[in-house]
């Protein structure tokens, strides 16, 4: 089921596919990209790696595959089991694998030879970071943040909104310490990210946020963390009538710490928060401010992005 | 079913992870990177990048899934069922989700409540090239040259070997045109190939080579792609006894241009060839070849990967 879309982000899409910005793939929210998006979205990394420079983070980049186990053991299924991708593979024999390529031939279902294997595409660029930093042993004194770097990202939505890609980038970092030092960080950070925003020229604003949690026991779980102001998003206009989320900064509390046993330098079980940004959001929301080419850019933008 | 891996190969894997350079996430092939990695595979990137300027591609980068339309009509199934990786999803109700979340807290089967999604993963970074460019109508005269940067690439075979990941990046660039200029095309790049292996300290040599067809069948295909030379590789040694294909020219004659009816400028069936460096593994000889450390390589590899 392809999610609706509206007229503006629609022609918004038209415009971006017909300048080579994007390359339709003939599914939706699937695209190759040009080479002038992936340098704007390059641009905006270093940009952002330029903002984080004083956290000193440790950098580890992750595929985007992680263990099933680990998605399992997050309960990520519970909370957004719509979104999952899992990945499955062929492990039969020569005649199963000749019924399953001739179904194929004929684009007709050949679901029944694939098992599920041990792997699921990456739901959110923080996931592999805790269990790989559990392995290190308890955190060092002060805690500990962890630069994702710019990772694949899968969410199951398909839409005609270029803004709703199924998989996209998400620049994420990670900071694992004591509450307090974890929530004065995803705080700052949120006002970081929102002078960063504003400093390419994009009318951000800050505003406190819920996840798309399945269902009706969702619906408790996205009050509640509206309540406690776990998420916080800069929120920017693209197409369509709404502004679009573009950055998140999440105060996880102990929910990934206690699933995977981080435990800070005393002991003590340790608090996580992560940020993410949405690579290819921020440069929709570039090009739809600022026009499809970068060339013509106001000046003050492309010192940002391009300096010196 | 894990491939079996040389002593060699085991201790060799245990050395990065010590060094922390890769990063293990508990499946076999699956790694996390560290900045050490990343960085020098940044610059083998660059590297081939200077050495393809020449060919003045066009450049469009594609996400790590491909419609699974595309995978069916290249036929992908017949030749590497054993290979591939398909993503399946959940588009259950309240209930089904909840029984799906509980199986998976108790890291039981949920395959059961999974479908088949319209997405597979990208198993060869080319793939998604010939459906976009034959999207644009007849090639130019002289044909045409695109770079489809480093992607993604998925294969299903776990393994200890670390030179055998399931899921990395493959530089790929392909050629479409006339026969005797692509065949060239390929030919000249496989010797362009080694003497970059080479400039890097590498001890590379050029082979015929076939691909790991499936089954009784694929014996056949093997034999006459090796007959016909359609496959060369470039194989530096890692770690174990033989040496790893690190980069292969692949001359595909009419095999994609024909699904896809991609022509040339007079209206006749283009052919296609293509190159891929192994990003990973190029890396895995660097540092099993110069050594763990990048700051003690040789001058002269030094020199080749952090030009000025």
């Amino acid at each position: 089921m392809v999610r609706r879309a509206s007229a503006d982000q629609i022609s918004f899409r038209d415009e971006l596919v017909a300048a080579a910005l994007l390359v339709p793939s003939g599914v939706p929210g699937l695209f190759g990209r040009g080479a002038i998006f992936e340098e704007i979205r390059r641009r905006v990394d270093a940009r952002i790696s330029a903002a984080a420079a004083p956290d000193g983070a440790l950098a580890i980049s992750f595929p985007p595959l992680l263990p099933r186990e680990q998605l399992e053991t997050i309960g990520y299924l519970h909370s957004f089991p719509q979104l999952a991708g899992s990945v499955f593979s062929f492990d039969g024999d020569e005649a199963q694998a000749l019924a399953q390529g001739e179904r194929a031939d004929r684009h007709e279902v050949w679901s029944e030879f694939q098992t599920m294997t041990e792997l699921v595409l990456v739901p959110a660029a923080c996931y592999p970071v805790y269990p790989a930093i559990a392995a290190r042993g308890p955190l060092p004194e002060g805690g500990f943040v962890v630069d994702a770097g710019g990772g694949w990202v899968f969410r199951h939505e398909p839409s005609d909104d270029p803004a709703r890609m199924q998989m996209f980038h998400q620049r994420e970092i990670v900071r694992l310490g004591a509450p307090e030092e974890v929530r004065v960080w995803r705080d700052d950070w949120s006002q970081r990210g929102l002078e960063l925003l504003e400093s390419l020229g994009l009318d951000a604003r800050r505003d406190r946020a819920n996840d798309p949690f399945f269902g009706r026991a969702g619906r408790m779980l996205a009050r509640n963390q509206r309540e406690q102001e776990l998420k916080l998003e800069l929120l920017v206009p693209i197409a369509g009538e709404e502004p679009t989320a573009v950055a998140s900064f999440n105060y996880h509390q102990d929910h990934f710490s206690s699933k995977f046993d981080l435990r800070l330098a005393d002991g003590g079980v340790a608090h996580t928060a992560c940020l993410g940004f949405g690579q290819e959001r921020i440069v929709l929301a570039l090009l739809r401010t600022h026009g499809l080419e970068p060339d013509a850019w106001p000046e003050a933008v492309r010192r940002e992005l391009w300096p010196r």
